[in-house]
């Protein structure tokens, strides 16, 4: 099947609001196997809403309409779904009970604005709302189905978990969508689809396969996509795809679907009981943020230094004042005495440096904005890395901080 | 005159990606008296691709695209568009020139790939891409625009900004509509409602102002919206009611439209020759790299410490150890000793301090998952400031470190 997702509100076409409410659906519409095709945003005015319905409900087999059901004058959404289906308003028993009663449990009184909103399109299922007022509706019509709820994210959340989905589950037998997000980092996205090169080498047109690459500053995501008629043979063709990629760019795939570096890097210390600390001069603390966002990585992390000044670099970490003066602080000589003065300073396993120009000012020809530093230390080897991350100062702190964390993965892993 | 907003992505049909541009386009037409009138999502598709192009192109003047301009196969925008306006391709030399340069500036090697991008329809301005290799298409047919730019955030906002709003700047008259937004932190959404007391005292409906209460975990921005015929009336409305607002909230204030708390705790400190540096527990860095977001804050910001460690907090910052056993880590003898061995170690102005329990493990009855402790230390005070913030670890890192921040705005402004 596949489906439209309309949303009303003059508060998403003046940008007030970012619409989260058409990417949940759709990612919800997926697991009962309901394909999304378009997603149409309009204002509370009936005549754009009805235009909408019709060309949404003419192309499709599902059409979800969130938002403008409220109490007040602005919501015209139940008005043009009474117009589209002609018909009528009917007072709905259950709906105003519930309402009723959820104004007494907040101790609120209730006025006829609010009992207005028991009132339904004859002819629809009523979807009781179990997290506030207004109901949803919902319409069958020769196979097509138009699902209309509030546009208030927890409600419709309620909706589609409590009804729709439960209700879409059984009558999808047909076709699965699954889909698997293999991230990489350090490689762009050119070089990425230059290494694993024509993708008609990895599946076949008709399979029901596809790839995309989706690149942002910190690293490009691979997502494969799988279609069938079987949950089995869907997550077999795409385990398929998968390792056939990993042959391909192994080095550079750190994580799948939602997991973060710092997750991964964190998991690779405390399996190998390995303790880091980390100096910082120009990602100014990035690191050790995104280092102490995993739950329990007290555990591992030990400390970090932010040494923005050269006093710091010298007092902290006995960066030698001739190295300062002879290569700049940025440089491989400093990156390394950095890497390896925390490193025995906080006696860890593993330390971990930065020194860069992050911009706007600062730059030279030699040592331009966006040139970063990156050293890493271990029992065995102290080394450092060069980057240009470009010319946005907090961009450059991004990259450098996901770079960073990509080389201790790395080293661990000896890759 | 009247626009609309076609994104082009599967990654938006899946709901993998939250469409955050269409949100950004429309608030910026906006500002040029553009009025938004739908917002279209279609999958990288030519056919689907379009059947947008040509609804929206007929309804309205203004057609923005964004999306599916990358070098990779899964990237179809711009063949449809050159089926849409019977054009083909062309190379434009100053786009293969910037490709090039950026690549060398990175030191990177380009391939042919890349090399591409510089190709465009034949027949459009070119809109340079200061911030990436896509360059995007400008059309102008029979009074009517069309806007084609990459689905990359940065990419697409710098052609707005760049290029898109200037153009609009100089065409459009009517009706002028301009928002201010004051930034508030510290206090919760109905109290400062509370504080602000009825609307109806700060305008009449009729005037053609607005006022938005726009919640966000680290504070409620307090967006004025105003219309008219000239720009000095509007900005003459939007400015009775800021100092309106401002008489009755002011000290809850602490910024105005996008600036953020770090740059203006940064100009406060710069204006008076003041140094900070700051040891962070709970906060994990964060604290450093809000303020070393800021262009220029080498001169201000000394150095930070992220003490995670016992060990580190005796160590680094002379916390006597007995405090730690008496009071625990967490508590106010811990937070105002950490502020002031941090203020004296770097023989700053200005030392600042956070200490707290980020979960989701760690916290008893007597502390709690989410309490926190804040310290705070120059030549004349130190102190320490509790607070509760709540269960989720990123959230309690992002409102401590807004707290942290903003404990330094008002002592130094003696508020």
């Amino acid at each position: 099947m596949q489906a439209e997702i309309i949303s009303i509100g003059d508060e998403l076409l003046i940008g007030q609001v970012i619409n989260t409410n058409q990417a949940f659906i759709a990612q919800q519409l997926q697991t009962v196997g309901i394909e999304v095709r378009r997603m149409v945003t309009v204002g509370d005015d009936e005549s754009a809403i009805l235009t909408a319905l019709e060309e949404a409900f003419n192309r499709v087999d599902v059409v979800t309409v969130t938002g403008g059901l409220g109490p007040t004058h602005d919501d015209v959404t139940r008005s043009a779904i009474c117009k589209f289906f002609k018909t009528d308003l009917v007072l709905d028993g259950e709906a105003l009970r519930r309402v009723r009663a959820l104004f007494e449990r907040r101790g609120l009184p209730i006025i006829n604005l609010n009992e207005d909103q028991a009132l339904v399109p004859r002819g629809c299922t009523v979807i009781q709302n179990n997290h506030g007022t207004a109901p949803g509706y919902f319409f069958e019509r020769n196979g097509k189905h138009m699902i209309v709820m509030p546009g208030v994210p927890f409600e419709m959340e309620g909706m589609m978990k409590e009804f729709v989905l439960p209700f879409f589950r059984q009558r999808t037998t047909g076709k699965v969508i699954l889909h698997r997000t293999l991230k990489t980092t350090g490689i762009g996205e050119s070089f990425l689809a230059q290494e694993i090169g024509n993708v008609q080498t990895l599946f076949s047109p008709t399979e029901g396969i596809s790839l995309a690459f989706l690149p942002s500053p910190t690293g490009v995501r691979l997502r494969i996509t799988a279609q069938g008629s079987r949950v089995e043979e869907v997550k077999q063709k795409i385990a398929r795809v998968e390792s056939q990629l990993r042959a391909r760019v192994e080095k550079y795939i750190y994580a799948t679907d939602e997991e973060e570096l710092e997750a991964i890097v964190g998991k690779l210390l405390t399996e190998r009981k390995l303790t880091i600390a980390v100096a910082e001069s120009c990602t100014g603390g990035l690191i050790a943020d995104r280092l102490t966002n995993v739950p329990g990585s007290s555990a591992y992390f030990e400390r970090g230094l932010i040494v923005y000044s050269n006093e710091s670099k010298i007092a902290e970490l006995g960066v030698p004042e001739g190295v300062l003066k002879s290569h700049g602080a940025v440089s491989r000589e400093v990156a390394e005495a950095m890497a390896f003065g925390i490193r025995t300073k906080a006696n860890v396993d593993i330390g971990l440096s930065t020194t860069g120009i992050a911009g706007p000012t600062g730059g030279t020809t030699e040592k331009p904005v966006g040139l970063v530093w990156i050293g890493y230390s271990d029992r065995n080897e102290t080394l450092a890395l060069k980057f240009n991350f470009g010319d946005d100062r907090r961009r450059t702190k991004e990259r450098a901080a996901q770079a960073a964390l990509e080389l201790v993965r790395r080293r661990v892993l000896k890759m």
